[in-house]
């Protein structure tokens, strides 16, 4: 019996700034399930700062988001139909799923999840899904922290970045979070026991609180903002420094490239190693780091906030919101 | 007995070009040769662009030239009296040298090299000296080059570029070299066996040029120069490339910041590794490396030029040659 959803359609692509003129929310009849393929409903949606790039009509390392279509990002769901011998309805799965309320969806683009008492199904969206693990491989397979090295996150409230600071500190490192506005810094230090936080938003030059807090200078910088604020960090690197590009949000809704000072000549006296990422090319090695993670969790070393948006209609409010830096740790969309 | 000697000092510290104004040629008498020293004739001295940025009052990995005092680089002597046990006269050495015609010198501070047949003793200037180390472990090191990988290297006919690019051809890289001038693209492809060179002052815009060149665009870009050449470089970079920051001729001129596009998104979606490095963070190395250069020069696959200026007083003449982009190859000056 075949079953009718709403969606979320790209309307347009947005020039610039994204806003709500450029989705489009339509009904659509779905087609009877194929042979190896499962109907979800879909329980929680992710959004995530990428999805602005694949908003573009530009080759990237995930295909652009097509005009017409639904967009889609992690999400996870129930089985509710199947014509697959792997599931069973009432399987709780993740994975890329559509912005719809309903989904046909191939068995091999989703895994199931056991879900366990003392982690919430939605751990497998933060902590345990692409956001944790994006936070696991930056922090230790670029950034390689030491005992002892400071370590700068820019956005440290956000969902990876607030991972990254708790790595960081249980590899016993100096950790100090930049983030905009004082309830985010409070609950850098509070909550996530950050060293220090830098409020960049009451602070017009972060060059100066920098200079206090890192006497021996930065020898870790995982970025997730880029521009003027990651340009402020590059002055203050140690010989040797690390840089994780992990994020440029503050360029993704630029129209033409953004122009700033050329930092080679200091990368290059201080040896800096800067090296961009991507968290799929990591595949092979994430069903470990997640038992790692799941276990820093039990034994509460990574705490994690979700940050949950109820109704399905409310996802590109929730999507916008990223670029206004409101959240403080996982943005997900309760459907 | 006492002798004097002719000496350049750093007059002033240069203000963005450096002139010849910022060089005085004085005369000084040396005290006797204390216990673990020898007095040096200097035979012939290296100018590197390097030392622009040891004109400037700013600590490094090399402590800046004091004003007053002798500047100092590369260079080959004989020892014409010594008080040392490590040394007999007639020694030849290579270390840093002062820019004076006679010095005195730590014995600890020099190496005694064994002169052979086939190879000058001022190729321990230049491809085996620190010219020809610097191309070694930053290609082979931080380059990283593999078999039919294209390999970008700017300033490719100056002292590093070219041991850099026939390292990347022993190694089976598609080998472009980008220099200034006719002549100097000639020398590449025709002496050098380079694939291809690009002239960057006959042609407006490099990009056309490197697509044409790089269909499958830039695995290694060995980077000598900076500016608005390299970033015409880097949109052209090639999933998992890597960056090799050698030098930044570019901008060592400059009295502020050069501005130019962040490229740090291009880098990210790309996965690029950018890697500042200085040669003497190698030293243990060193010795290896050298017998290495000293085979391929043997073998023939690395040839080397030096363009030899003769004249002590032409030192800083010489220098400043560097930054008009006249030389190929290492430049030396014969005391």
């Amino acid at each position: 019996m075949s079953r009718s959803t709403k969606k979320f359609i790209l309307k347009s692509r947005p020039s610039g700034e994204v806003s709500s003129e450029n989705f489009e929310l339509v009904e659509e009849r779905l087609p009877d399930v194929e042979t190896g393929h499962l109907l979800i409903k879909t329980h929680y949606l992710s959004v995530d700062p990428y999805m602005r790039n694949r908003m573009n009509n530009v080759e990237s390392y995930v295909s652009p988001f097509e005009v017409g279509s639904a967009l889609s990002g992690d999400g996870i769901g129930e089985v509710i139909a199947t014509e697959s011998l792997n599931f069973e309805i009432g399987d709780i799965v993740v994975g890329t799923l559509p912005w719809q309320q309903f989904a046909l969806i191939d068995e091999k683009k989703v895994e199931k999840i056991q879900l366990e008492e003392t982690i919430s199904p939605t751990a497998y969206l933060s902590v345990l899904g692409l956001t944790g693990l994006t936070a696991y491989f930056g922090l230790l397979d670029i950034g390689e922290p030491k005992t002892g090295e400071t370590v700068v996150i820019s956005a440290a409230a956000g969902a990876v970045g607030s991972v990254a600071g708790q790595i960081a500190k249980i590899k016993e490192c100096k950790t100090i979070g930049i983030a905009g506005g004082e309830e985010k810094c409070h609950y850098l230090i509070k909550n996530l026991q950050f060293n220090e936080a830098i409020d960049y938003k009451s602070t017009p030059n972060i060059r100066k609180p920098l200079r206090k807090l890192c006497p021996e200078r930065v020898d870790v910088y995982f970025d997730n903002v880029g521009g003027d604020l990651s340009d402020a960090v590059f002055y203050m690197l140690n010989n040797h420094a690390r840089i994780v590009l992990c994020g440029q949000i503050a360029l993704y809704n630029l129209n033409r490239l953004s122009i700033g000072p050329r930092m080679y000549p200091q990368f290059l006296v201080r040896r800096v190693r800067m090296q961009g990422f991507i968290v799929y090319d990591y595949a092979a090695q994430f069903s470990e780091a997640r038992n790692q993670l799941k276990q820093w969790v039990l034994d509460k070393k990574i705490k994690y906030d979700e940050n949950i948006i109820e109704g399905f209609e409310k996802l590109p409010e929730a999507f916008l919101g990223l670029f206004k830096g409101e959240n403080i740790g996982k943005q997900l969309v309760k459907v």
